[in-house]
């Protein structure tokens, strides 16, 4: 049996009893250890779980999901993955091979960042598709990101946008020497998310005015674009949530790009245009600047 | 201190170990019964964490909050969930009214069906809004959730529908003669959603036609407005999610419409454009029949 176990989001104790019963009586389990994190590391699981568990890295569960299934079909497998199994990583290629190997299985599911997000006051009913942002580079800036966000908006939806952590990376020289030395890990934070999307307009102005450029002195001068948020866009930061070090705030991209909301992980809600009074009230008090919060809501979000 | 606390989807065991602690070391804990349901009833969450507990229905919930936040500043209350206290209901009426009272509150996060139904194979990344589903009576329709799913599908995103619960009503009569006197509790299936989906077609279409007659002979004929959905739509109904007889039958509108997934509570999701081929491969282990599946797939999905 392969039982998908979700931890949820802080420390230890945010298992399910159900899923803490399954993981003292299973056979052998594995920790999900590349897509999100804990904030408490493995030796405070095993220690909770009075027995040693696995790490499974990306390689594991993707190339060698076989190790992990070896003998299901007579033991129990725990497989816990922060969050939930089914939150912002999927688990289902484990799941379909599973299947295709008679090797029955369970969820347990748990909080994800997906509905725990909902902590901030905003209706969970009224957020639009999850976005993804990874660090830009100086020679890969990818703006993908900003159409998903764009579609959200223009139907007055919040966007959640989940960020970049880079976990067992090699550098590119350890890479090309085949060393499997890896940095030290590394979470996007929510002063460098509003950074980038910051950046993003800029990219976007650019390359639409070098578009223009280029069409030369045409009879029908394009409309610009409208960009779909800007510097002074409403945006909440929220850092480890579901702990007691939970943090939020709210605040125009501008003054998020220069906050510090400390230790992983960070998220960012970008808000929509639905947003409606009685979020209002819940988000304002944990507002940067009262001032430019109500200056903001009214530009943006004012009925 | 307010621990608002969630409690999952199925059990008595689907609690986090952390909520649990709260619970069983609370001066008061009140479970709110109105919006969703355990599979499990109240004597079996008594006996499981060894105390009694108040049920808080809407009257004391929303008008009555601070029977609930009494002497909250020096004692512990404890308010459950089902699912997750920021999911579908969100409480924050009562975060407001205990900020204001100056009581500290905290959020201890679990699976609600907005994420929990990642479980579908579906990933949770490509779904828009949330949308609810009441039931239709003789003189009241509404159709409005249509147009919400109208713009996810505008993007090409998947539709998760809450189905309608209703808890504590009083009939007409009973309510005209003043008598406290409730209805059984009913919870909408998969198939009588799927049958008020077909049902609102009908009536859009009807609205139309008349709309039509009633412009007269127009010189400009109007384009008939695309349905988003139709009733070889794809849909998958969910059953009692994340307990041991959860159940999943993806299929048809009219298959659905059709089908039988026993107990509740059920939840349907409505396929957006972008399902794509790992979304298939998973979904179609619990199709209604294999061939109108293909097909469906074939005529909405396929690339």
């Amino acid at each position: 049996m392969l039982y998908l176990i979700g931890l949820g989001l802080a420390d230890e104790t945010d298992v399910t009893v159900k899923g803490l019963e399954i993981v003292t009586k299973a056979d052998r389990v594995y920790l999900e250890a590349y897509t999100s994190i804990l904030l408490v590391d493995k030796a405070k699981l095993e220690s909770f779980y009075g027995r040693s568990i696995t790490i499974a890295d990306r390689e594991l569960v993707e190339s060698s999901s076989d190790t992990i299934l070896a003998n299901a079909q007579h033991q129990t497998i725990a497989f816990l993955v922060v969050g939930d199994p089914f939150g912002a990583t999927t688990h289902t290629d484990l799941v379909l091979r599973a299947r295709s190997l008679g090797i029955p299985y369970q969820h347990i599911p748990n909080a994800s960042i997906l509905n725990a997000v909902g902590a901030t006051g905003l209706q969970l009913y009224n957020f639009g598709q999850t976005v993804s942002m990874v660090w830009f580079t100086d020679h890969w800036k990818p703006t993908s990101f900003y159409d998903r966000i764009a579609e959200n908006m223009g139907i007055g939806l919040h966007t959640l946008i989940l960020l970049d952590i880079k976990v067992k990376e090699q550098s590119l020289e350890d890479m090309a020497r085949g060393r499997k030395v890896y940095q030290p890990a590394r979470y996007m934070s929510v002063s460098e998310c509003a950074a980038q999307m910051l950046e993003t307009l800029e990219i976007l102005k650019e390359a639409e005015e070098e578009a223009e450029e280029g069409s030369g002195a045409s009879s029908t001068p394009k409309q610009p674009k409208q960009p779909v948020y800007s510097p002074d866009s409403l945006a909440i930061g929220v850092a480890r949530l579901g702990s007691t070090e939970q943090k939020m705030l709210c605040g125009t991209l501008a003054e998020l790009a220069e906050s510090d909301l400390g230790p992983p992980l960070h998220s960012l809600v970008l808000l929509g245009k639905r947003a409606h009074e009685l979020e209002k009230d819940y988000i304002k008090d944990f507002c940067v600047h009262e001032e430019t919060f109500e200056a903001s809501w009214a530009k943006y979000h004012g009925r």
